[in-house]
């Protein structure tokens, strides 16, 4: 029998999702696993294997049924030769050979990219960077990721660390920023700074859910807080519009659910502050897929690379 | 025969440079033209087409003997189709299709290009980004210019408006900039600005080149405002580090000649904002080729459309 089934993993700081996907593109099985629940690199990786000889025994499957495992992670990742640099969110990772670790475990051939890098290759093969020739996608969360889609593919730049507009300047004398730099956008919207922003106004009890709640019923100071971290992201984005050119913008992430407020806001600002040309040939869009964009992205990679 | 030179065109908006070089990129001949002195499109372009034909006559050349010619123009130039959007600082270009017109005129092969992405891909195949895979090549002088390499080759975008580094912004709040944006590096950093600055310390009579002088005397303002220029400009390229993460920036054009003490500061600012990976990757050197870079650029952009 030919291979005909993927092994999508993203492993993020909060969840692992892994899934077992048809060559189709459709999504069989799915576990979640705790990222925290398993401390330790090795426990972690030990329980993830475990779940994919689960689900293979579950669906009797054996590894030479699989194409591939595609591995998303939250750092910069050796694409070619699958090493993880470092991870900034979770410990113990620094220079880990993963792509070889899981391999000779499961006997499965394995892809490893960077988490954000496997958003913006499923929003560009299924989403909302479809047909989009150059795209810029960034995630909206408790970091500002991003990925870089140049001439449809992932663009990874010269050491696999390209795409972090969360880590562009847009003040030069702002706030020091964790990643060691000063006034980055990440600095501005990452989700806890637009927390501390929300308590001045709301008190401590606030949710940035309640607090784009409170938005779209029109309350003024919540419409502000949107409005100011909308001014924000569209300010690295003219940046990063002018210098890349792209035709697509895709904003996802937990924050571009805060809805049209935010999202106006960031349009117009780029649209005002970015070049003619540029501006006329860039759309900016809100991602389309969501949980599972990091699963379909692996299986992109898989398949991309196993061809 | 077989054709063996090629026709290299730097249409500035103060020199047109007009080279003759053989196909190992040697220039047999070379003349300047005064661009305000043929006032109006039309006028500028019978001059090059006259200028071509005299080196032509001189070194007993017919079209036949020309593989081609390149022409690099200050403003975004559809390379594809050949065509001028316009240009910025020489007016009266709107939508102008140079590669046909020339092609015409002389019966020569054309190809057109934005001059800085030309300056970049010289600088690329013989000057400071040589072996570089991934680079970002800025040009600061009246206006900042930007041209992207990508995996060795100029990337011009979705509509040929890619690398604008200078109209990145680097302060939400800051002033107006000529291209409709706000805060932009070039409002900060462009000629014009630095001798702004330059005269509320040293009165109207100064000039940049003065200005570098002074600096290299240990004059402190001078120094000063060198440093700030270099904060400046180290600003906006670490978020082109953080985004693109380069192997190589070069820094060319005639405030590039300030020497040391702008450089460092450049080097200082990038290397303190930029992301520990991405900061370990990039070499911030000076540009290699100066006054003809343009030229050679064009030369290259022929031959490489050419093989």
């Amino acid at each position: 029998m030919q291979s005909k089934f993927i092994i999508g993993i993203d492993l993020g700081a909060t969840n692992v999702k892994i899934g077992l996907l048809d060559s189709k593109g459709k999504i069989l099985k799915k576990v979640n696993l705790t990222t925290k629940s398993f401390p330790g690199r090795l426990k972690l990786l030990a329980e993830i294997t475990r779940t994919v000889h689960n689900i293979l025994q579950e669906k009797k499957l054996h590894a030479k049924d699989i194409i591939g495992a595609g591995i998303g992670l939250p750092g910069p990742v050796d694409f070619k030769n699958g090493i993880v640099d470092y991870l900034p969110n979770i410990p113990g990772w620094r220079k880990f050979p993963i792509r070889k670790w899981f391999s000779l475990r499961t006997g499965i051939k394995t892809f490893v990219d960077n988490d954000v890098n496997l958003v913006a290759l499923a929003e560009s093969r299924m989403g909302a960077a479809r047909n989009a020739k150059n795209a810029v996608c960034i995630t909206l969360g408790t970091g500002v990721g991003g990925g870089v889609i140049i001439d449809g593919n992932i663009y990874r730049g010269s050491s696999f660390s390209a795409g972090e507009v969360g880590h562009m300047p847009i003040a030069e004398k702002g706030p020091k920023c964790n990643c060691g730099g000063r006034g980055c956008l990440e600095r501005f919207v990452g989700n806890k700074y637009l927390l501390q922003k929300a308590r001045g106004s709301f008190g401590s009890s606030i949710s940035l859910e309640r607090l784009a709640e409170l938005a779209k019923k029109k309350n003024k100071k919540a419409i502000a807080i949107w409005q100011e971290a909308g001014r924000h992201i569209g300010v690295a984005l003219a940046g990063v519009v002018n210098l890349l050119n792209p035709d697509r913008i895709v904003i996802g992430g937990g924050v571009a659910n805060a809805g049209k407020v935010l999202f106006d806001e960031i349009e117009n600002t780029v649209k005002s502050l970015a070049m003619p040309t540029q501006r006329r040939t860039v759309k900016i869009v809100k991602a389309k897929l969501t949980d599972n964009a990091g699963i379909f992205g692996a299986m992109f990679l898989v398949k991309e690379n196993t061809d």
